[in-house]
This record gives structure tokens, sequence and C-alpha cells, in this order.
């Protein structure tokens, strides 16, 4: 891939050969013809295949075609392991990578294989839609998202950095780790998630009608993946049962545990089953603080004003009002009153950039601040 | 509520008030003023009310106050059936309502505590916001939700009448059910939903930190919910343990038997692993099915127009392309092709209410529409 016309070591110069062209194959390729490089198509289904060739995705390969550099195996994970170590016979010079959601099988079935496997590492750009299928294809679809690499002991630097430079130039993030670790890091944040939020879905079959008429976005939000496709998810957890079963086994522990509790509780036991939901509850706030937030960093730390607060009708409203005036947005509020003072205590949660115009503001309007720092 | 002048039973025309100025109570008290209501505010926290008067929700309550109509007790749901019974016996005529998440628990200690309980009707307006407080009230917080009702065998209908029109005066929608019905529909659609998310986000404690890179929406919309306070979802799930536990119930067993199948499809052994995950997920899609879309009707049915497709290069993104023009909006497209055949067949899903203008449009153009119907 040439940038400012410097041909570097991986940098690809030749054509691209993408098989499998669903939605992640048929996205790379649109966003590869964007920049510029020849791109060939290949599929199972003639019509998905000229469906593509249609939307200018590139070229139907056939044998006259010429031979790629670079093969991106976009094919189901089942299938995967097989195309890619046909890949790697077919194409005895190209650099061949996957996008498969998961790795360590597939590494262990191509480097098993007797194929020339230092040509092969592997790839998962963590991107996708609702809707699946090559029509929806989207050549920016991994902008911003993470692209895991994921090189084998015998993959060549070369291999590794030709497949950096694919996910950098569609604008992803690219992120290295071995299979193993990449496995163990989509049980978690991918294939468990999607299995319970199954499981829950599938309890509203039980559910009689006038229960789904008081549905809100808290049962829309856990289960809106459950829409994902039966096929697609069979062959990504038998891909990875190792890590998604013992993630699940704990979570199975868990729920057990609250389930015989809060039944005994439920026919008139004392059995501890309030503080085994607060502990689950509780539990289920740390961890959700672990997920990053919306610039890649974990739960922001906020500031904190402390203002005194007269006693007086009407003040309470006056500092709310002020602060939107100065354009501080706050995030929480907490008072304290002690009885027969004249003063309260607000302390505001604010955004750390808004320190300085919050307290001269408010200084600018009489208020007393006692002091700025972190929040806890 | 006067309504054009009218005066009718089930009209509230003295004043409102509110026990607990908490989210749901403080916006209550802001609809209900901005209405023209008369409405005096009760807290434990005097700080706390003493920023919902500023905010304009109404008086402080006092013992100079005028006797009100209609009590709306807003409390936690663990101390709801106490200031319920409490509101009865110090304010003989007013109508009284609570706005609690659970029902049974609360109008079994209300009907058994002596008071005057056919002045008490239930409700659960269900509404909220990711942020709890009076600061984030707001006076149309319940518009277009449901607002449910709950009545006991006692209640009279003049108090079902004047709390059901609480509810219209608020936008929000009312429907009536018994408390064991509310506490059904409330496990299956709240409460083990926030159960199950929070046990799934405390999964998220174990995980390695490049785990937590790749997170994506998916993962968010699970868990989105398990930022909830612990306080609060104890004393709802101690009020409801019977209908939560018998759902988790279920749930635990068929999590059961696919961590046990996976944990041995992991080691080697066939025993039908792929079968049940394929289960698993398509039973939550059809149980996902049954949730109400946007317009309060269950997943929406579509029109499937056939159309023939030439096998000529180019012909597929014509179809799409002048199906854009006719500004039709393409839901899903299958293509079907039969090797040698001239032409292939593609199905495509528009909305019911395209069905004249895409058939006009099309054949305008030269296509051949083969048939029209609902789709599948």
């Amino acid at each position: 891939m040439q940038r400012g016309g410097f041909v570097n070591q991986g940098d690809v110069k030749g054509p691209v050969l993408i098989i499998g062209t669903g939605l992640i194959g048929t996205s790379i390729a649109l966003g590869l013809r964007a920049l510029g490089f020849s791109v060939y198509l290949d599929d199972p289904s003639p019509t998905t295949l000229a469906l593509t060739v249609d939307m200018g995705a590139g070229l139907a390969w056939d044998s006259s075609a010429p031979m790629p550099e670079l093969v991106i195996v976009a094919a189901p994970p089942d299938v995967c392991a097989q195309q890619v170590t046909d890949a790697l016979q077919r194409f005895p010079d190209a650099i061949v990578t996957d996008v498969a959601s998961v790795k360590q099988a597939i590494a262990d079935d191509v480097c098993q294989s007797g194929s020339d496997s230092k040509r092969y590492v592997g790839s998962h750009p963590m991107a996708g839609r609702a809707r699946s299928g090559a029509a929806f294809a989207d050549k920016d679809l991994f902008y911003g998202r993470p692209w895991v690499i994921v090189p084998t002991e015998q993959s060549t630097q070369e291999a590794v950095m030709i497949v950096r430079n694919l996910a950098i130039d569609l604008g992803a993030v690219p992120t290295q780790m071995d299979a193993h670790d990449h496995d163990t890091a989509v049980a978690y944040v991918s294939h468990v998630p999607q299995l319970v939020s199954s499981l829950l879905a599938a309890r509203l079959l039980g559910a009689p009608s006038h229960a789904l008429s008081l549905a809100g976005q808290g049962l829309r939000d856990t289960t809106r993946i459950a829409q994902s496709d039966p096929r697609l998810w069979t062959a990504i957890v038998a891909g990875n049962a190792g890590p998604i079963a013992a993630i699940l086994h704990d979570l199975e522990d868990d729920l057990a545990d609250a389930v015989e509790r809060l039944e005994q509780y439920s026919q008139g036991s004392q059995v501890g089953a309030i503080g085994v939901i607060s502990d689950i509850v509780a539990a289920g706030n740390r961890g959700v603080s672990r997920i990053p937030g919306k610039h890649g960093q974990a739960q922001r730390s906020w500031a904190e004003i402390e203002v005194l607060v007269p006693d007086r009708p009407g003040e309470l409203g006056r500092l709310f009002t002020e602060l939107g005036q100065a354009e501080v947005n706050i995030e929480d509020l907490t008072l304290e009153h002690a009885a027969g003072k004249k003063y309260g205590l607000a302390r505001v949660q604010i955004d750390p950039a808004s320190i300085l115009t919050a307290t001269e503001e408010l200084e600018k309007r009489g208020w007393r601040v006692i002091s700025v720092g972190e929040s806890k």
C-alpha cells in the first residue's frame, strides 16, 4: 500500500483477492477499491458474487486473473481454515489472512495442514452491523474499530506488517495479540454476552402477552443482539467452546446461588437473599465500569466543586441556573445540610475541563467555592 | 383534574401531596404543577425537599397546609406500604396511590393493616432514566409510557378513576391489571433482565484488560442497565422474589445444559453442543420478536416483491439504484440464480406501504415483477 510515494516492505502493490463476499469481505473490497487497489472477488454463490461486482467492489476472479499478493479469506469460521490452507497452496507468493471471530482453532488447523503457514497471519476486524450480507456492505465499516492481528509462531514479520497496514489503510485501529488471548478476550466481550442475551430473550416465549406491553428500554437493550443468526453463532461458539464454557460456568454458579436463595426467601426463609442480590448488582456496577468510555478510556474521572449554599429559598435553584449559564454540565450533585446551620454544602460533579470556568463564574456571581478537586 | 370546564367524578380539584421527592415523585410534581394543580411535597431529607421546592415542583408540606385530595407515595418499595397506610390514616378523605415497581407485597401489607384501604389503588408508572434523584426530574418523563393501575379487591371505582386520570393527565398510557399479573409481567420485562445484566457484567471483573479494549456495542447494550443502584434493586427483588426466582430457575436449567455440553465439546466429545447452541440462539430470535416495535405492534411484517433480474453485468446494481430512486427502502434482498438460465430472481423485502409505488416504478423502468405478497 503506497503512502506518499514511498514503497516500503509491508506495502502491497499487486492485486488483492477476497474470498467470501459477505458483509465483511465486501466492505473490505469497497474500502480497498476506494484507495485504488486492484481487487478480485470470489464467492461460492454466483449471484452474491455478481451483486458485489455490480456494486463496484472488484472484478470476479477467474483463472486468467493475475496472481494476488494478498488474499483475504472472509468465509464463515467453520470453513475458514480450509480456505486459508487452499489459498496458501494456490498462491505460493501471497500473504494470506482471514477475518473470523475465533483464532486458535483456525491457526491450529492451518499450521497442522502442511501448508506454507509462515505466510498466514490471522485477523479479526471487530466491526459489523445488525444486518449481514453484501447488500449492507460499507467501505467505512472499520473506521475507528479495533482490528486484531494474530500472528502464529511461524508468521513472518513481513506478513504481519502487510496485514497491519491493511487494517490501518481501512481506518481501523490495529492491536496485536496471540490466539489464546484473542479467544479469551472475545469470549468475555462478545461470545458470552451473545449467549446470555439469547438465553434471556428465550424466556419471553413463556411470558403472557400483557407482560410484553410493558417492555421498556432495559429489555430492548439486553435482548437486542438476541436477533443474531443461529448458524453463524453456532460456528463461532463451536470454535471457542473452552473459554466460553469457563466464563459461563462461573455465571451459572452465581445464578444458581441466587435462585436458591430467592426461592427460599419467597417461601419465608431468612437466607441472606438480600445480601446476595445486593452483591450481584454491586459486582455488575464494578464490571460495567471497566468498559472503556467513548474515547477509549475507562470510566471518566470527574472533578468536584464544593460550594456553600445559603439556607434561603431559591438559592439551590440559583446555583443550578448559574452553572447552566456558565455552560458547565452538571454530572451529579449531592447536598449536605446540617440542621441549624445557615449554609448547606453542595458537591457538584463536573467535567474536569470545566473546573476553571466553573470556579470563576461562580465566584463572579458571589458564590463561596470551598474546594475543587477530583471526585472519588 | 378539570378538562374543558367539566367537573366529573374522578376529577381532583384540591391539593395533591407527593411523599418522596426522588426522580419519579418530583417528575409527577412538575407535571402536575404545569397543569395548574396545587402541589405539596414531603421528603425525609430536608435538602432534597428544599431542592425540589426551588425547582418549582410545589410547596413544602407542613401542618398548616390544606388537606390533600390525592396522595402519591413515591418512596422506595421497602417503605412504601407503611407510607401508604400512614397516609390513609392521616388523610381520611384522600385517595392514595404509590409508584413502586412491585405491587402484590404492598397491596397485601396495606389491606392487612386495618386502614381504610378502599381508598388505595396501586400504580406503577413505567418510566425512568439512567440517573436517579430529583435533580434529573422531568415533567414529561411519563409521556407515552405505560402506567399500570393496580386496584385491590377493595378499591372503589372512584379511586380507580382518579388514579387513571392522573396517569392520563401526565401523558402516560394507562393499563389495568391485578397485582399478581403485574408482578409476573415486570419480572419478565424488567427484573430478570436487570439481574441477568448484572450477572453478565460481573464477569468482566475477571477479564484481562486487553479484553476490554475490544468491547463493542453488543457488550455495552447487554450491560448498560448493570449500572443500576444496588439498594433500589435489592428492595425491588425482595418484593418480587417468587416470580423472579421461577423465571431465573428456567434460565439456569438452560444455561447448565449448555455449559455441560460446551465443556464436553471442548474436550473432544460429540455431545450435541452444536444443536443446543443453535436452539438457544433460535429461541432467542423468537423471544425477541415478541417485543413490540416502535409503534406498539409486534415485529412488523414486510411485503416481498419478486423481480426477474437478467443475467447481464450491471443489472443487479440497476435494480438497487432504481428502487432507491423510487424512494423504496430495501429491508432485505435475496437472490436465486439457477445455473444456465438467463435470469435470476430477486426477492426484495420492503415496507408494505410501498408495494404500489415499488411495483409501478419498476414496471415503468422495464422490470418484470413476478409476484407481490407478504414476506414469510
